[in-house]
């Protein structure tokens, strides 16, 4: 894919993580997002996995536990992280600051219009072009996580892009408007995955949420369910996706 | 509880596990089982916590995945864990010594004597007495790791004995001839408690499991699923086992 990498800035913020706005121009598309890495590069050597953060619905790269996540990769691990804004989200062209709005926005985009998907896939394998070409991920070591919007997305890319070696997905299941869009992709799915569960979720029922999980091709999959709404996902489970991410984009130790 | 407690030998098998068959006796009642600690006692300070391993039907005190997360929580957290015989199980008194037959053998008891979880309960509590009276679990942490059958005594005794701090439950659900025993002491569960389920299980289906789950008291709990049969627990799970008891038992950090 044939993507351009613009700069737009970047600073430390005094604790050894540095953000750095983009955009990619590929096509027609200017895809904004941010990329955040340790101040220096990464410690002792070249430099460690990349992580894809995809946020939910009504947020933006700039979600906050998008923020705090991509932070704790970069400072505990000193690896990359990049976000980019989702369609009708964050800095693309869109009708409504408010969340609520916004929600409903992309509801009606994702109802209307099947392209939405493949549209937002080719905007992150464009992204990792170019991150990959710019230096980041030296290993080629690919992760992602993304819940909710960030899964519907995330099944078709992870499927899409053998560069990915491990996935954190949740919050979905199959349903709603891109169903047999997620329903095919699924199965093509076949890294390690951690997909992550709400027992009270608000807006998924149990059954179709399983249903996604049951659906992943991958063999080494693993479900974690809490109480709680759709948005309560608690600290414990950001800690797993590091931990998680680590043993299979490290190779890290799966001990205590 | 008035309870004897005799050591019939133990000796250190040479990776610093010190191994110590004993019988308590309470009652009418001879409890055989077995307390790994840290040869030499725990490192640098007074005793750790204990962890009750209740094993599941057909095994015995002294089965495979047993002794192993035994011997880990020795070796690797110098804690104190003991597991005693269920009932017709290990040294208890029994016909069977085929495991098929052994298991048959404990459904049946478990369909026609609705006491035999009381007296399962009596067992551990006496022999917590007992261990804690000989100096184990010298800060009265105390925690419950059990599945299956480790889960139909397991939460009957956790609602019972609030001296147990957390619990690792699963592979069992809201059924079977305990089915009202274990719906009236789920609620009464109130420590943090990490549940484990397992995808394909042919001994039990996902809404009676989940049911079970969501039953508990604990406001503190969380829900590990993995693909696979009842008996195909990954390893992946002692060691979220391991870290969970870590966390709630020692106050160790939840991170990475």
């Amino acid at each position: 894919m044939d993507a351009a990498l613009e700069w737009r800035g970047g600073a430390a913020d005094g604790r050894e993580v540095v953000e750095r706005p983009f955009v990619v121009r590929h096509g027609s598309s200017d895809v904004p997002g941010v990329l955040w890495e340790p101040a220096g590069g990464a410690p002792g050597g070249p430099a460690g996995p990349l992580v894809l953060l995809g946020h939910g619905a009504s947020g933006s790269a700039r979600e906050g536990y998008i923020v705090a996540l991509a932070r704790r990769l970069v400072r505990a691990r000193g690896w990359h992280a990049a976000a980019i804004d989702g369609p009708v989200h964050g800095d693309r062209p869109r009708a409504h600051q408010d969340p609520t709005a916004a929600f409903l926005a992309f509801g009606q985009a994702w109802a209307h219009d099947a392209s939405l998907t493949d549209r937002m896939v080719d905007d992150w394998r464009a992204t990792v072009d170019a991150l990959v070409g710019a230096g980041v991920a030296g290993g080629g070591r690919i992760g992602y996580w993304g819940l909710s919007m960030g899964t519907i997305f995330g099944v078709p890319l992870v499927a899409a892009d053998d560069r990915i070696g491990a996935a954190v997905l949740g919050l979905m299941g199959v349903t709603g408007p891109s169903r047999e869009r997620i329903e095919a992709d699924a199965p093509r799915v076949r890294c390690p995955v951690l997909f992550l569960m709400q027992g009270d979720d608000e807006l998924f029922t149990r059954d179709v949420v399983l249903g996604l999980f049951d659906a992943l091709g991958s063999t080494d999959k693993r479900l974690h369910l809490h109480p709680g709404g759709h948005a309560s996902v608690p600290a414990e489970e950001f800690q797993a996706s590091e931990r998680f991410l680590a043993e299979h984009l490290e190779g890290a130790g799966t001990g205590s």
